[in-house]
């Protein structure tokens, strides 16, 4: 980071941590290293990389995100306590450069129903925390989590005492997505007056889209002096998600007439960034969505009239280049090679070497044997197809159909188990889809409650590679899979299985938590 | 109205025209009505229903939500041209209160590269439109195009003729997406030093979604002191869309402590509105959409953790139920008998009779025998999808699929073709999908491009109502169906056939047009 250019405004992405805790999003460690690295060739400054207290998942992502990417700051999540800290320590103190985010919340309707402790007592734990955290890294970042609710004197004492301690980054969180461009901007002003201290240290907000105004708040925050902007990729997050990041980017860049500011992302890897995470995480991207949208350009909209575009600028702000979106002149067909395979990949970003490499190829070939080209997006989606399996888990063999409006359908599906051996599941339905969730069900012995089912079309045309993404609840907990294939019975099954094996690895996972009093007392969300 | 309350703010509702001109939207005048109807219910000051002059269709819909909706202000968009008033005139003059709405770009990118004309001609076209208009109706609504990227200073001086020519509402529209929260509100206190007259009339914001700043925009309008906002249900329309509805109500709703600011819109139909909209569309609204996403709140999430929500103000600073969003007591069984589901669909805000309610009975009976339970969204999705039944249009009569991970899916489906034939396909295919779709193709003799292929889960749980959105090509006009079914195959049959069906009777329309100059000469978004 260019500490030294007081109009570079930093960009600190918690796709990792706030996004990934919306409900249902399952990212395995392999998944979330993608992520990681696809955010570090988008050029942002700070990944924070999860909550490492969490779950050994999280611990385990973390530590691998430190260790593996270069480039950007890592950050580890840690509510006050000793152990939080130390397993964020833990988690990040590979990285080059290591951050450790703490927080607690201000506001009384948080300190008295959640916390269920006194203002005093939150003085102390704050102090405790950030000179803890101090002890190990000098890069050390303070939340008065739930800020724009709590009383503005309360919180300045509580930010005072952090920049004491030692605190580089002070972030005010509008937790709960409450506050209003004008009042934050009057909040934070105050802010300033009350903590001079805060001058000395990079000021920073996350803000919340409940009522659809984290990115202007965001940039109000900016206005008010604050050079720290936390936001997630296509604004995922709790409850409406964070201010969207390509969102921020894009007004930093487009309006840099108008304010002078800048960031270091490199807004053309968007697109690519935007599609990695609607793809890994299930959480699809509406077609009015600002920026990453399928309409957010004109050009894209196949409305191409006479006259009104032949000035591109009479209806568009941004070129739809400068996010990525220039349509990629990459096509395999099903004569091409591994190496071509190979080549193609590269320009992608994917580094597939291998192993990892002979299964992308065996499914590449399965793919351009149905379709007539192999698009950019059918690769991209291919490998991260690929990536999602893992050699312990649960595995589609193979499926058989029979429907029609005019009989029950029946579905037989073979699923590969852990341990090898291959279950048979025969069913009938409501339709196909059901008739072979159950199959599956009865191959593998395992009751689930079926949540959510959505399907996507990755490219566009007859032969278009679609996306299922499966949520389903067994053993207590929700997970989702995805599955990618040109036959959406395939790709249902796929996901189906997927889910229903990250469903069981987690419920391990979560039993084995439940042994640890710490973990089990109570969720907290975090800032 | 209420004229009097100066903190009351007038709701225009633009869902059917800047949202229906979104691509690959194409509602019949049937849906149309109904979504009017439901913005009646929602509480809407004005509905814009349409944009008269640019087809027959648009036209015959905006007459018929003039003549059968009560309520609401119905208003016709028109340019400045004689005829597009007259049209616009002739469309709502039946409505008990009815408005012209006309607009001309102001700024200089508009009227070099769109309008090839001078800054003078714009002058004369907007004294002479706003005339016209006013000879018609006392409620006109002028708006300068583009205004944010034009010269304030001539901008200023267009709407001075505007409202010398008797213009009572002054609309100022960000129709690129471009202008900032604060910046608007700079833009707006000068507009009224130079404009005095402004303050004898009602101002008004249009903002657009480029930069993730409608809302926000919109809000900063009302903060200089409009007192009408302009947007679309789910945030739809040109490119990023126009502002929430939704967002924009529960802002003026949420946070009335800190502006004292009301509407007259009533929240608890929020929810019913979003989904009629995102199911006539064919737009889905992402989990985390402020308000009406899936995940906007907690509550909704499936995780329910000890302690967090024991204090539901902790995280949330809405309830589910004040947008309408609380679990329907409505459930109907197999034995349901037809009394029991006209009282339900009226209690639903659907009023369904004679031969409609026979044919909803049918549909019912059929859902109820796979379904376990029907609630009230499943009787939303099966009265929505039976009203987009025409008699005059193809039809799915049956089909018949047999697929499988080892063998090449086969498709046979029989249309019902308008002239009351069965005519039967055939076909093979990348995926059971695609068979169907090429079989339908075969039977109708009809060649088309798929664009695009969505499926949603209308309800949870393993036997969910399921709903397919097609949008293909066909005949040089893009269109979209809807399908609804248990069977995800019989859903994207339906949908297909409806697509089809819906574009071959566009392209009949679009044929009549191109004989009419006028309506030829080019597509003018508006504002």
């Amino acid at each position: 980071m260019d500490a030294t250019d007081p109009d570079r405004v930093v960009i600190f992405d918690t796709t990792l941590r706030d996004g990934e805790q919306s409900p249902g999003i399952s990212l395995n460690t392999g998944e979330k290293l993608e992520i990681a690295h696809q955010l570090a060739r988008l050029g942002v400054d700070v990944i924070e990389a999860g909550f490492p207290i969490t779950s050994p998942g999280d611990f385990e992502a973390v530590q691998a995100i430190a260790r593996e990417v270069p480039g950007p700051v890592i950050a580890g999540l840690a509510r006050t306590h000793v152990q939080d800290i130390d397993a964020a320590y833990n988690a990040v103190r590979d990285a080059a450069r290591a951050r450790i985010h703490t927080f607690i919340s201000t506001s009384d309707i948080h300190i008295t129903h959640q916390l269920q402790t006194t203002r005093e007592d939150v003085k102390g734990q704050a102090r405790a925390a950030v000179a803890h955290a101090r002890q190990y890294v000098d890069d050390v970042e303070f939340s008065p989590m739930d800020a724009t609710r709590a009383e503005l004197e309360f919180t300045a004492e509580v930010v005072c005492i952090a920049i004491e301690e030692g605190a580089t980054t002070i972030n005010i969180p509008d937790t709960v997505g409450y506050t209003m461009p004008q009042e934050f901007i009057a909040y934070l002003g105050r802010l300033y007056d009350l903590v001079p201290g805060l001058r000395d240290v990079v000021l920073s907000v996350h803000c919340h889209d409940d009522l659809g105004l984290a990115v202007a708040n965001s940039f109000s925050g900016v206005m008010a002096g604050c050079r720290q902007v936390e936001c997630a990729v296509n604004g995922i997050g709790e409850r409406a998600g964070n201010a969207s990041l390509e969102e921020v980017v894009m007004l930093f860049r487009v309006r840099e007439d108008a304010h002078g500011l800048t960031t270091a992302v490199n807004s053309r890897e968007i697109a690519r960034t935007s599609r990695m995470i609607s793809r890994l995480t299930g959480y699809a991207v509406q077609p009015n969505k600002a920026v990453v949208g399928r309409n957010a350009f004109a050009h894209e909209s196949g409305i191409h009239q006479d006259g009104v575009l032949k000035e591109r600028t009479t209806y568009e702000i941004m070129d739809a280049t400068e996010v990525g979106l220039e349509s990629n002149s990459i096509v395999l067909g099903k004569h091409s090679g591994r190496h071509a395979l190979r080549d193609a990949l590269e320009q992608l970003g994917f580094k597939v070497e291998g192993n990892a490499l002979n299964a992308a190829f065996k499914r590449f070939k399965e793919v351009a044997d149905r379709k007539k080209q192999v698009t950019a997006l059918d690769l991209e989606a291919i490998v991260s197809d690929e990536m999602r399996e893992r050699a312990d888990a649960h595995e589609l063999a193979w499926f058989e159909v029979e429907a029609g409006s005019r009989r029950e359908p029946l579905a037989r599906v073979a699923v590969k188990m852990p341990s090898g051996e291959e279950a048979v599941g025969e069913s009938s339905g409501d339709g196909p889809v059901d008739a072979i969730f159950h199959a599956i069900q009865k191959a593998s012995g395992t009751e689930c409650e079926l949540r959510q089912y959505t399907v996507e079309a990755v490219t566009e045309g007859e032969d278009a590679l679609g996306q299922v993404t499966v949520m389903l609840r067994t053993a207590g907990r929700l997970a989702t899979g995805q599955g990618v294939a040109t036959d959406i019975l395939e790709a249902s099954a796929r996901a189906y299985v997927r889910a229903l094996s990250n469903a069981l690895e987690g419920a391990a996972i979560r039993e084995a938590e439940a042994a640890t009093a710490e973990a089990a007392v109570e969720r907290t969300p975090g800032p």
